[in-house]
């Protein structure tokens, strides 16, 4: 551990590098909280979406700057953020050349009454990396990317029914959330089949119930829930998913809006050996400017053409000049496997240091997204404590949802979260049994 | 007209402007026809969506650069642009003030783990703006926002039905597309019943069919769609969709996407007196920027609170440092009204110059969103010559679209359009009869 002393209060690029290795001294989140109440009497529950179910107890809920692998609450908390602002952080924040791309382009253009180039640029950059993908269209959000991946399952096959996973999400469109979520319709969810992950009988049961009826199968590559273990494909799963799909000429979907780029820079369906036929793409992609992506292969271009989807901002070119800008720089340090390898050594670090302090800490997904749970008779309830005192000492992980990895993070930023992942297991004591 | 001679070729800025009082002298599309190849075959269409449905004949794909009211396309055509990137643009293209606040908190954050403060910022800003609403929640595309009231109306009322205008255009999320829709099933439109604008019979009738069971009455503040003259409500319109909503407690939302801040900064139901429920915002809201907003009253604030919508991009900070620097703006120059003012002197001197011509030109909408229609035996075929004529001289208009009038256009950029529209009149000479 590094003792530089430093100012946790200065907001500069500079001082938030060194500020990293020192961990937070007086943890407070007083200007979150007053923000927090402004904010509640002009924004429904003040901070909404999933930004509002991040909020817990003692924890930041504004963010005044950020850098690199790190930002700065506007208590003047500095965190090393294990969550990348849910996923699309992944080559640090504020990347020059990333930042540099996008504002360039803005300079020459950004919304404007045609489309700019870059947009086939980028189409190309996607489709000569990602295995078995001879198209792209482009939206804002994940979700405009799997909704429009059902739209062009159905305009293709004529047929109406989509299996998904259990607990998989594919975005807040109501058709994609539960059928009790407040502001949904019976009609929202009565195409929806749901299936347990790696159960392939159940697939088969499905697709014998509602025989030719099928449009699309839709899944992230491996199963990443909120507040239970992650799973990763079953020996099999995808080589069954990928036959079923085949022979009932069911199009295939992999919402790799989560895990693209973080597994394999040619498409995570390549780490699990299958083929889809579209492919979602969104956080990662922009390094934090707002674009997602739909690809597919060519047997799909007429019917995605046929379908109609589209927003003002879908052709924004200063995000698209962004993702081109990522993708050749996550390709340039191999990203992927980068990530993995950092992941890796974070999870085995903690896991063994949870294992010192006599703790069977869990760490599931993949390296680069880890999941973790503390596995104890106190429960959620234990884990939630453990992760509450690792971000009041300045490392910033979610309880209930898996963690981020970006090619940002270094290997002291890995150090110091253990020095305060282990401050935060003494905090914490032992589960209180029964 | 300005004669001074310029070269069309150059992008920088400066040019633009002095190169914009000539006409194009060698009108050609020929880098956007082969971009437009390069494009399909990585791109469905190439180029899709509503820009997709823009490519005419003749029409130019690609875009180069822009500046205030200005793009150049691939092929350095010069255009005063009067589509205002289909209603974004509302200060004109790289506006100083609002470029510079987006880039301002883009260097202090854009997309973190946390929310920015700026989102308070800018919920305080509208809600103190805009008549009649208590809070705000963001997204990207005005979709996001319409999607979201119509979950909100449902979720507050616990009813289905949703009432829309024939033909209104609320997005392109499938219950939105019209029921013939590839990608769109039964399902998605049998809760969506649709009415004529202006009919208060029709909406009455619908109301006594469906006796408590309509959430939402859905429609833009007067009627804009394509193809078709657009349409300012009757008198006794609004009053009497705002009375038969307060009798059957129907949620009253506002799609005011594309028409919100170019009628009045207070809201567009301000300028035809009446109280909505719910209004989308979008476009215009952060000049290019990506945002959009839902506001509503303190009444569904709850039920507000209890929908989950959401997105990866829905808290990015620099659009929304954007969007507050673009409501500031507009209101310090009077915004709403200098577009209607200029917009009134751009569609009287189109009419009369029409006349002059011998022609019946139709200038239908709100002054600032103007829907034109040379009104012919020639019917449709020969006003879209006549727009292809114009647009080969440097002004960017539709034919099928309405068309929309920024605060930076200028009266010059009037002067220099009727200019070209004359000499587009002599070009197509007369609409064949029969």
């Amino acid at each position: 551990m590094d003792a530089t002393p430093t100012s946790s209060a200065s907001t500069s690029v500079t001082s938030i590098s060194s500020a990293s290795t020192s961990p937070i001294s007086t943890f407070s989140t007083q200007q979150s909280r007053a923000l927090l109440q402004r904010a509640q009497s002009v924004i429904p529950k003040g901070v909404y979406g999933h930004y509002g179910s991040a909020i817990g107890r003692e924890s930041p809920i504004f963010f005044q700057s950020a850098a690199g692998s790190r930002f700065v609450d506007v208590d003047a908390n500095t965190y090393i953020d294990w969550m990348c602002a849910h996923g699309p952080m992944v080559l640090g924040y504020n990347h020059g050349a990333v930042d540099e791309a996008a504002a360039q382009q803005m300079e020459q253009g950004n919304t404007v009454s045609l489309a700019s180039p870059v947009l086939i640029d980028l189409a190309e950059e996607l489709v000569g990396m990602v295995d078995d993908m001879d198209w792209a269209l482009f939206g804002k959000n994940g979700a405009d990317a799997t909704s429009l991946a059902v739209m062009v399952a159905r305009a293709a096959t004529g047929r109406k029914y989509i299996v998904k996973i259990d607990d998989g999400y594919h975005g807040s469109a109501p058709w994609m959330q539960r059928s009790e979520a407040p502001g949904t319709v019976a009609q929202d969810h009565s195409l929806v089949i749901s299936i347990p992950w790696n159960d392939v009988v159940a697939f088969e049961e499905a697709v014998r119930a509602h025989k030719g009826e099928i449009a699309a199968f839709i899944s992230s590559p491996y199963h990443h829930p909120v507040l239970t273990d992650n799973v990763l494909p079953a020996d099999g799963w995808w080589s069954a998913v990928q036959q079923i799909c085949r022979s009932n000429d069911i199009v295939l979907i992999v919402d790799d809006v989560r895990a693209g780029l973080r597994i394999n820079l040619a498409g995570s369906h390549v780490a699990y050996g299958f083929k889809p036929d579209l492919v979602c793409m969104g956080k990662a992609l922009g390094n934090g400017h707002p674009i997602a992506a739909l690809l597919g292969t060519e047997a799909l271009m007429e019917a995605a053409g046929d379908t109609f989807y589209t927003g003002t901002q879908f052709f924004n070119a200063a995000p698209m000049a962004a993702a081109l800008a990522t993708l050749r720089e996550l390709r340039a340090i191999d990203g992927a496997n980068l990530m993995t390898k950092l992941g890796t050594q974070l999870n085995t670090g903690l896991v063994d240091l949870a294992g010192s302090h006599g703790l069977d800490l869990r760490a599931t997904g993949v390296p680069s997204m880890p999941y973790f749970r503390i596995e104890s008779e106190g429960g959620f309830r234990f884990h939630a404590a453990w992760i509450r005192e690792c971000v009041k000492r300045g490392a910033y992980l979610l309880s209930y949802h898996n963690n981020f990895v970006s090619t940002a993070h270094t290997e002291a930023d890995i150090a110091h979260t253990l020095a305060i992942a282990d401050q935060a297991f003494a905090a914490v004591g032992q589960p209180e049994s029964g």
